[in-house]
């Protein structure tokens, strides 16, 4: 049995326990919070422990999955973990990737240790989409849609604006850009011509919302550039879309191998919930560090740098046999 | 640079050709053929020799790309070829792939060679597809479809029937059943539900089409378990089906997370040349080939064994930075 810790206990850690219920060859350890033990409730059957109490846990557990934000989590404590634990995490600022994994590559080889960074869905299964795609079809032009989903970004800014109780935005990408993507027509997008914006706004009584929804779609960088559109509704209404986490999108790559024949290669995940499936993946890495962690591998690993066999509790006989 | 081989110049042979002209990091050393090589006009500009040649290039040539049948070529001459080269084929008798692995992997080890089999879409992108999305979605259930697309194997039995003069059959996945599983339905599909089978027909002046067409419809194995059209056309109208070789397909995985929470995978093919586009995935492979091979690997590998970066010309850097 894979021993793994689950540290915090957010949607994503709760994803991340629900996940390894569906794991025969994992054990969940237990979940090691920073907040009172107490205040947790497991959706399993699974210990809380302080996030304190980590270090009595040193050469017990194979694998930590780190179930902390990327925005100031992640960078700051993801390379303590690494000194006496294997770590897997779901780092996703693209722009900070490569600063994150030369970081922890570094710490994890002077430790001893293996991580695996940027797992998920995006980073994580697209960027396999992206790069897979471009290698077998060198010749062509991929893309990546998001949605229909939340943009957690995006709905913060418009609670931001003066008059806003709650609000929610959804991320649409728009059907004739796929559809000019399918038919091959290898199309130049602009921001504005794949995604739409969609605004669930709560608003205080008494409000301006004309005001409101022309802060909205004149914000720059948030909306300007894209098709908004704003719906005004009841603080309850929004209160239940936060209750659903779907997501999902598209990575597509067409192109051509001669002048006369082109491909379509199309890969979309279409998700209830964006924390269970993430932790589901999450758990699929973790299983892949510990593995290659007891073949004594160190350093920090991403999604291009890992047979995917690793991933499947099955034998290498029995994936040849039955998936090949 | 990395020097290729290409073994065979049937329509695979000319794919991978093509593919070869696309790859900037592989030179084309040459065609190397049975027939009389004159007789060879190849697509790109590459030099054509007689197989029995390959001697004078060991030591030269870091990997062949075998594009042979695999009925009877590939498990009679890859063995020999792995003596002095490493090999990439496409090698897709799902049910002969375990003994065909072992048989490989024991003539690899021993000769310090290595080799890749069964690359191309399925076995080969679908299978990483089944794979992975198994990995990821554990409690879920997968569905393969092919086509719209050419079964060689069909249309060959279709030839057969007496008064048949030529005939060509094409594999369609049934709208209906697609949807099902896309709805999250999780069906059990026969192979009725999943495939349509649709059959050209050029038959002899004065044939009986009624009993042909029974004949067709009844055959067992081919096509008695299906659904099966039968269209009575010219030769001519055969011979041009014939000169198109589309195909394509889709890999699904529908499950759960969780007792409210399902989530969809979906990976899908659609192909103008089925041959050009599996030499451009062999290709890609025998990149992976050359460089593990440099990393002093030997012995047999599949799609699940290679770490995907290797399959790219861009370095670990790059992926990180542009495709993570």
């Amino acid at each position: 049995m894979i021993k793994a810790g689950v540290v915090g206990y957010g949607n994503l850690g709760r994803g991340v326990c629900l996940a390894l219920e569906k794991a025969a060859d994992i054990e969940n350890v237990g979940i090691f919070t920073r907040r009172p033990t107490e205040s947790i409730k497991p959706v399993t059957d699974v210990k809380v422990y302080s996030v304190s109490e980590l270090e009595k846990f040193k050469g017990k557990i194979d694998v930590l999955i780190l179930c902390g934000g990327s925005a100031t989590d992640l960078p700051e404590t993801t390379k303590n973990y690494l000194k006496d634990f294997n770590t897997v995490d779901s780092f996703d600022t693209h722009a900070k990737i490569p600063e994150y994994f030369d970081t922890l590559d570094k710490v994890a080889k002077e430790s001893g240790k293996l991580c695996a960074i940027s797992i998920g869905w995006d980073p994580g299964l697209f960027s396999i989409a992206r790069m897979l795609f471009g290698a077998v079809l060198p010749d062509g032009n991929d893309y990546t849609f998001w949605g229909k989903g939340v943009s957690q970004g995006h709905s913060d800014a418009l609670r931001r604006i003066k008059g806003v109780v709650n609000a929610i935005q959804y991320t649409v990408p728009k059907e004739a850009a796929l559809e000019a993507v399918r038919n091959g027509e290898n199309p130049s997008l602009s921001v504005r011509d794949k995604h739409l914006r969609e605004c669930f706004v709560a608003v205080e009584a008494g409000a301006d919302k004309e005001r409101i929804e022309s802060e909205i779609k004149n914000m720059p960088n948030y909306f300007a550039d894209y098709d908004t559109v704003v719906n005004f509704v009841s603080e309850e209404e929004v209160r239940k879309m936060q209750q659903k986490l779907s997501h999902g999108g598209f990575v597509l790559r067409s192109g051509n191998t001669s002048e006369e024949n082109a491909h379509l290669l199309e890969f979309s995940l279409k998700l209830d919930s964006n924390p269970e499936f993430t932790g589901s993946v999450l758990v699929a890495y973790a299983r892949a560090i510990a593995r290659l962690a007891a073949e004594n591998k160190t350093g920090a690993l991403t999604v291009f740098d890992i047979p995917l066999k690793y991933l499947s509790p099955k034998n290498d006989g029995e994936l040849r046999k039955n998936l090949l």
